[in-house]
């Protein structure tokens, strides 16, 4: 089973990678560092990734990945009650995301000053924004919600998302960021839902 | 004129400041740096600023305080007016962040790992939380607003903000922000108005 142990090998320096970067920052990092937390020779990490960057984004995608199988399941009868259900999967993306923070802020950081570390930052913000859009606009043909700019509206979402789990993770007690977002939401579909 | 030339140095020190911070980041710069773009001497720096955070707290205090200024200026008739034109303030906030997002960031990293730090970074949210707070409950008093949970409907304005600022300032040119902004608060404001 050599493909069955690549998978495993790719896994466990994934969580070597993550678990390092949360500890002492992406910069701080070296692959030497992820090859010793993961147990694996530099040529095993250089045969998954060819850089440190590209662990990066795998751990990233994977991210994104788990949310949108996340917002796939949540698809109930009517857009409305989508976009209020989708809210009970913030607290899981909270928790990714704290983990994930201190990296996230160091890529943003590169990101400023780097136009590719930019691309692969901003990709998912406009993935979201088409995947909201979309439904939003499903949401009009279903008679759910009222005649809107959709792409407006998915912005809004998304904003208000964005600015959720921003503050969520800086400031975990500062609220109770579950009931706030289902809140949250259930204000804007006053606006939106018909 | 002591005082007034005290005045003109501390504000050179802190342009300066933005200017480094803003090219080769916060953790680069050195307060060696910062006296040299300035032109004064390491006597004087400390004279004003006792360590290079209080120079950065100073900056996010002056950005904050145009803000508020902002803020104040914009008081209309009713509440939900006070809320629509707020929008027209965002394109100057991202103008304004857009230079500090980099030193943001590491700010933001910082205090990820450092309870000093994190607490200069949240005292912000706290404040425009309770500012905005203070006047939904306003807005429910003059009758303008539906009764809401007002501590919950800052949240969503605070959030929906937090949120077009980071995108706005990382994405410049993936929406027209000012647009965006000002049908945001509007479809915000269709679920919150009377």
């Amino acid at each position: 089973m050599p493909q069955q142990r690549a998978e495993e090998t790719r896994g466990r320096i994934q969580d070597a990678a993550l678990r390092r970067f949360a500890v002492a920052g992406y910069d701080a990092t070296s692959v030497d560092d992820i090859c010793a937390q993961a147990g694996v020779s530099k040529g095993a990490f250089y045969h998954h990734f060819p850089t440190k960057q590209a662990i990066f984004l795998a751990l990233m995608q994977d991210w994104l990945a788990m949310i949108d199988t996340g917002m796939d399941a949540v698809r109930k009868e009517t857009v409305p009650e989508t976009l209020i259900s989708m809210t009970n999967l913030l607290p899981g993306v909270f928790a990714a995301a704290e983990d994930r923070l201190p990296m996230f802020l160091e890529f943003w950081l590169q990101a400023s000053r780097d136009e590719t570390v930019w691309k692969a930052i901003i990709a998912p913000y406009r993935h979201f924004q088409e995947f909201f859009s979309k439904l939003i606009h499903d949401g009009m043909e279903e008679g759910s919600l009222k005649p809107v700019d959709s792409q407006v509206a998915a912005q809004v979402v998304v904003s208000l998302a964005v600015g959720l789990v921003l503050q969520g993770v800086l400031d975990p007690h500062g609220a109770d960021w579950e009931k706030t977002a289902r809140e949250s939401m259930q204000i804007l579909m006053n606006g939106l839902a018909k």
